[in-house]
């Protein structure tokens, strides 16, 4: 493999503790997917003197430098000032800069603090990377064919500059070599089942990698080839997929970026349908995934978050007797509420979840964990049942994930 | 402050991306709170070599170093040769360890796999730290007064290692000297306005220290004093967190753990009240954050998410006239979810969210990123209006929490 990287996190609240780094983890698995070996990460306070030394180490060892933090507008953020005096680069007043974080704040109508002004210091000789989402912009700056970019510390916005212009300038720094992925997306079977199943394809992999991600959302299957030829690497690539997707069938439920709610929208979309969701114990987390596919509006109608059991009844009309005899948190409890919400909001499809998140309310029929699933469509109604380990908020996700995989079987049956 | 320290992680799957690292924020935290300051965390390959180097050159810097990762029984966890090859220490067999790793086989009775024998290897002089969680046994190190320490990578391994001996050991080391810290957490002014606000407050905070952690959350204001006396100490972070309250008023909501939905949920249970929620743009959110409190059933009905039109006039009552002249996100429409859902679902409080998430929707008069909001309750109903700036689930989220954040307002009233 080509070049090689380093990633400086500068910021005394990551080295406190405070804040957990997510920047370098992103940027290594995107500069991985380019071809390029981050060799090492170093955190370090806010620190004049440790950003400069440690920028000038990494330079003398890589081809690019990735700093993540410091750029922000109080006092103590002095990574650029610090990067502009190891390239003995002076810091200019950049006018466009600074009609643009003027225009950030007259969009909100506030006046920009003073403070704001010194974001628009850039180091003279560097390159601005514009910022789509906050008023500190990207910069970058070479030496004898070496390259520091300077990013954000705020997550979103450093992928956001990554992803509008630096990942194009890292491409071509990066120059040959083949390298393909793919991430395969599993949902319904441990890790260590679905690492079992494909034992056969591991085998056939080598020299390539199949690296297992588990979490709330299931398993993320990440698939990488690297060799001379990228076109028969891609062959490859397919091939493997094809035979994963053949092994595991429907546990499969999406690829790459897409998430479990966009692929639900986008069948819902294909198949002209609405759905409309009665959420218990998930709280409204279920609406809150489909809503964040842009143009959700097109097929989800709306939910009724019913938390009591008069909401039930008077929103969703969930027989009282049928509460009384089985429970809130019951499959049949859970087919009422999906028919109901389904009748109510007038949409094709109705999702219900009612469970038990924790810590509390458990019993030994009934334990922390236990969640029932309802789906209703204009030909009849299915209920699951599932128990879910973990805390309250992983049990929610858990319950959310597990109504939208529901769905998403359903649609295509 | 006393002695320093640096952390060296060790692992291509943190390079890559493909694991977070946390071992460091936790360890970060846990030396801060003994006084101790990191004062740079290095990332590292699983390589002989990279390790080796990282070693050394930061116990040229700290007294104390502290390695994650590396320790597991396969070939590619080399740490603990590493840091040996440094020390000119040979690896010896440490027949207590072999037992205690056949022992928790034989728990789980399964025999011992050959290669866990090597975790039994440990480098003449090291003191062995018990794992009460896994098989590779912590190791401590030391160098003309400087200490080394080897955690394994699994963050509930090395915690218990850490929380078992390592703490009290480090602590030790770390001798005298107090420490104390506070977390405010403000919302409703970007950082810049804060800490313009706060400017004479911190000129008179030295040698503590103050530092502004933004997000969609608002600004996490985190307080740090340290000296010889800790009462003297606790003492003085009383007076600056009042001089802090009184300058910033209610823009700050809590204190520590506490989140935006708890604040607001003890506020209802204090004044014996329960709300219900009408939400259009954030699909859910605002009742997902609610109900991520344990016993919130206690005061939160539930909501109608009124997502399409339709939804908004069959399930909360919102007048079609209403719709038509004003347009779904207005503070017209706002006024009729909240008090429809306040109506509907017979609670005191009704709280509506109504707004243009993004990306696409937008017009010049209603731009993405307005959102309007309402609070009704027995006595009226008030209503605001707010832009914001940031992808669909950033504004999702600014959404969701000022929603919380006028709840919070309404109930102190």
């Amino acid at each position: 493999m080509g070049i090689t990287a380093e990633i400086i996190v500068v910021g005394n609240e990551i080295l406190r503790g405070l804040t957990v780094d997510t920047n370098s983890a992103y940027l290594g698995g995107q500069l991985e997917s380019l071809g390029i070996a981050v060799q090492r990460t170093t955190a370090i306070g806010d620190d004049r003197c440790a950003i400069r030394g440690a920028v000038d180490a990494a330079l003398k060892r890589s081809e690019l430098v990735i700093c993540t933090g410091g750029l922000g507008p109080t006092s103590d953020d002095v990574t650029k000032a610090a990067v502009a005096g190891l390239f003995r680069s002076r810091l200019v007043l950049n006018l466009a800069v600074l009609r643009s974080i003027e225009r950030r704040f007259a969009r909100r109508g506030v006046p920009m603090p003073a403070v704001n002004r010194g974001q628009a210091l850039v180091p003279r000789g560097a390159a601005v990377l514009r910022n789509p989402q906050g008023t500190a912009p990207g910069l970058l700056l070479e030496r004898r064919g070496k390259l520091v970019a300077l990013l954000p510390g705020v997550p979103h916005e450093a992928r956001a500059i990554w992803k509008g212009s630096l990942r194009r300038m890292t491409a071509r720094l990066a120059g040959r070599g083949a390298f393909v992925h793919t991430t395969l997306r599993a949902f319904g079977l441990p890790e260590s089942a679905i690492a079992e199943k494909l034992g056969r394809v591991e085998a056939r992999l080598a020299p390539g990698e199949l690296a297992y991600l588990p979490g709330t959302h299931g398993v993320d299957l990440r698939l990488t080839l690297s060799g001379p030829d990228r076109r028969r690497l891609r062959a490859r690539l397919s091939a493997i997929e094809r035979d994963i997707r053949t092994t595991l069938g429907p546990v499969i439920y999406a690829r790459g970026d897409e998430t479990m709610a966009s692929v639900a929208g986008s069948l819902l979309i294909r198949r002209k349908l609405t759905a409309a969701l009665a959420e218990s114990c998930t709280g409204g987390l279920v609406g809150d995934r489909l809503t964040d596919v842009p143009g959700s509006s097109a097929y989800f109608a709306g939910s009724v978050v019913a938390y009591g059991n008069a909401v039930k009844t008077r929103m969703l009309g969930v027989a009282a007797d049928t509460l009384r005899r089985h429970g809130a948190v019951s499959v049949e409890t859970a087919r009422e509420m999906a028919r109901g919400v389904r009748r109510r909001l007038q949409a094709d499809i109705g999702v219900a979840v009612t469970g038990i998140a924790g810590p509390g309310g458990g019993t030994k029929d009934k334990p922390v964990g236990l969640v029932c699933f309802a789906v209703a469509g204009p030909t009849g109604t299915s209920a699951d049942t599932r128990v879910f380990n973990g805390t309250r908020r992983v049990v929610k996700e858990l319950a959310a994930n597990t109504a939208l995989d529901l769905l998403r079987r359903h649609l295509n049956r």
